[in-house]
Parts: C-alpha cells; structure tokens; sequence
C-alpha cells in the first residue's frame, strides 16, 4: 500500500484523527482592541445576499466583512515592519503549509498567572524531555486560554494575556529551527506586550525573520506533545498581511 | 514507522507533493454575475488600516470585504433551497476536509464547445477505464477553464461555460457515492443552467442531497485521475452558506 493509500485508510479506520483548531466565525468572535489612535481591525460580520426570496429565489447566502486577522489568522512577516521584505500570506511556499508540531502546555502557569511569559527554560525543558523541536514545524503553546474564548471581555481580559518573554522570542527566532509559534490567545505577544523591549517581541523578532504567527487557535489539548502533523490553510490573499485560516491537526489515535 | 511519520517523511523527499487548487484572492479574482433583480455577491477588496504609519506604527494590515461565494470557494447544502436543511459550512464534519479525489478531464470536450455539458456516460466511461468513484469523496471536473481566470471577461465568457448536465447531476447525487463536485469555473453550474430543468441542477441535486460544490479550483492538470487526496479548507463561518476556501492536493509522485 502506498504512503498516501496507508494514510486515507488510517483516517478512515480512525487510526488517524483530524482535530480542528479552529474557532468558529460569526459576530461574536472576539477581535483585538488597540488604543484610540491606532487603526482597528474589523469584526466579522455578514450580509444576506439573499434568502430563498426575491433577492434569489432558490438560494441563501452572504458578503463578509472582516479582516485578515479576526479570529484564528495567520500573521505573514510582511505584517510587521521588521519582516517587510519576508513576503505576504499568498506567497508562502505550499509545502510549508502541512507540517509536524510540538505542543508545549503551560496552561497550569497561565491559570495561576494571566501575565505569564514563556521563557527560553521552559523550552530548553521540553526538549530535554521530548527532543529537539521539529524543522521547519510549528511551535504550539498552550495556555488554557481557549476556554476564555466565548466571551470576549474574559478572553480580552483587560490587556493582561500570557505571552512569550522578549529574550525567549529572539531565541526561538535566532536558535530554533521552527517555521513560526502558534497561540490561543488573540495574538502572538502577551497583552502587555506594547511595554517590552522591544514592543511586541514575538511579531518583531519571528516574523522579522521569516517566520509566521497563528493565533486563537483551540482544542490543543487534544494533542500530544509530539507526533501531529498541523494543515495550515490560509486564504492566498495577494499583498495579505495575514489571513482568517482554518487550521486543522493530524493525530495519531 | 507510523503512518503520520512516513506520511511526514515522504512530504519532505518529495514523493509526496502539495499541490494548490486554490486561485490567489484579490480585486482582479473573477466573480458571479446574476441578472440585475437578483442580490449580488461582493468583489474580494482589502482596506488598509496601518502600513508602518501612525495608524499603526510597527504593522501592516487589512480589513477585508468580500462574499462567501468570491474565489475558490465551498456551496454549503443550506447555500440551495433543497438543501436548506442540510447544514451550513461550519456544521461540515471534520473528518469529512480531507478526502481522496477521482479527476475527469473533459478539457478537450470543453475547448471544443463552451457550453459543453458533462453527461452520464462521461462518468461511466471514468468508472469503466479508473474504478469506482471514490465512496465519500470529490468528482473533480477538469474543463480546462482555469487558464481563463486571470481575465474576468473570459473566464465568464458572456455566460456561456460548461457544466453538468441535469440528468447526470441527478445520477451523480442519487446513485453515486461522492461528497460533492469540484469544477473550474464560477460555479457548479453551466452557464445556461438558469434555463435548465430543474434551473442550476447541480445545486438542485447535489446541495439537495448534502453534498458540497467547489468551485473556481486550478491546476487539476497537475492531478492523476486517482490517488490523490483533498484537503478542503473552508472558514467555519456560522451559519453561512460556503466560504473563500483553500483547497491543497496531496500528490504522489
């Protein structure tokens, strides 16, 4: 049996399962707030075309407006200044697109601080006790805080979200070989993150390097801390600073 | 070796290939015309809200206006009054995004004549060459209109493209064992399909009957008639009709 022909038996017989880490998109998907002077992104919302009725007799459906980081997104290096030149959503090779994973939970330290930060140690100790982290795969940190998900002012929770820690950001960036860090909180950087120096090391160190963000991703703890493979499926938006993606994990049952 | 792992392995050597069925998204992306009375789905445009100024001194991004049906897109069953109960395209199961893919290719059928109608017999003589359609998977219908689609003139082709015909789109959603169709064209349906019976038959049937349509897809050249595998990827939009989708082939070679 080929490869291909072993893996759609092995998702047919649920030796393989897919887990979506996607949350749903509707009008109540919470969305980043910055302060007044800054522009916003818009929520997600829709528009009947049509419903079975004058406007289109036998058919429903919608316009969206959105934007490419409401919900879970992708954030391509072209969405910061330091990755200007690292090229937007719609140009990201296809074969990076299918890739192992290693999921890191520090939902423990998240639930007892929400202002937790990642630091260099707690990756150096998950190396030590599962490997090296995979080539060109995903870094996922799990921190509970898709729970927090359904409300937007527990999700939000006044600015203060946990995040990664400056010197660990440029580590990740500098020393690692993954291709980008994956989060549940609303995006890559803590909420105090604006304060750090530099201000929001996550985005300014990984995405200036050439590597991606995804964000507001759910169900992590449905995945083990190595052996799943993640489909990241953002839309090829051309001169896309990110896309709205679904995101979806291959696990070994 | 695990599946996962030889399935990771062979991604990396090449012997397995990604391929992207997906059209890229952006103002120029081609889009369904209806007669003026009816409602009318919104062009792809991008807003910019910050590009390294002070509306956002460190980050580019957009806010995005678009419709569920622009592009590479997924039809939901409740996107057709026949199927107004079979579910929106955040209820698709999971397990459903990633299925195998039988491609039939009537390019030459369809340069020859653009109201080229697939017929039963095209399917037959599929079946009768290739084996069984693949039970829970996609028809891809090559027609060879992908090359008209970086010209919006073209590619709808004052309404005449090629389709399915009604008699083989009630075949295929009664007697066959498929999850749904994908083409290259705007649509699921022919050109001149508002003037079939029943009107629009894939809709009518397939979306009646719980499958699913894709449309506007590319490079289905790169594809073999069997073997390879789909990984649909469309937003879980609630209560939406379909979504922009990303829609990637995994490919032995």
């Amino acid at each position: 049996m080929s490869v291909l022909a072993g893996f759609v038996a092995a998702l047919a017989d649920g030796d393989l399962e897919l887990v979506d880490l996607t949350a749903p998109l509707s009008a109540d998907t919470p969305v980043l707030r910055l302060p007044d002077q800054f522009g916003q992104a818009h929520r997600f919302s829709l528009s009947e075309i049509s419903r079975y009725d004058e406007r289109g007799p036998a058919w429903y459906w919608n316009n969206i407006a959105t934007s490419e980081h409401t919900g879970t997104h992708l954030d391509a290096p072209v969405h910061w200044v330091t990755g200007r030149t690292g090229g937007d959503v719609a140009e990201i090779p296809v074969r990076r697109l299918v890739r192992p994973a290693a999921v890191l939970d520090l939902s423990a330290e998240a639930a007892a601080d929400p202002d937790f930060l990642l630091q260099t140690g707690h990756v150096q100790g998950w190396i030590d006790r599962h490997g090296p982290l995979p080539a060109g795969g995903w870094l996922l940190y799990r921190t509970g805080w898709d729970a927090r998900s359904g409300d937007e002012e527990q999700f939000l929770n006044g600015g203060r979200t946990p995040g990664i820690a400056p010197e660990c950001a440029r580590w990740l960036a500098e020393q690692t070989p993954i291709l980008g860090v994956g989060v549940e909180t609303v995006g890559t950087d803590a909420g105090a993150a604006h304060g750090f120096d530099p201000p929001f090391p996550c985005h300014h160190e990984l995405l200036g390097r050439g590597r991606y963000g995804l964000t507001q991703l759910r169900n992590l703890a449905h995945l083990p801390p190595t052996g799943s493979v993640l489909i990241v499926a953002p839309l090829p938006i051309v001169n896309g600073s990110g896309s709205p993606c679904r995101v979806l994990a291959l696990v070994p049952r």
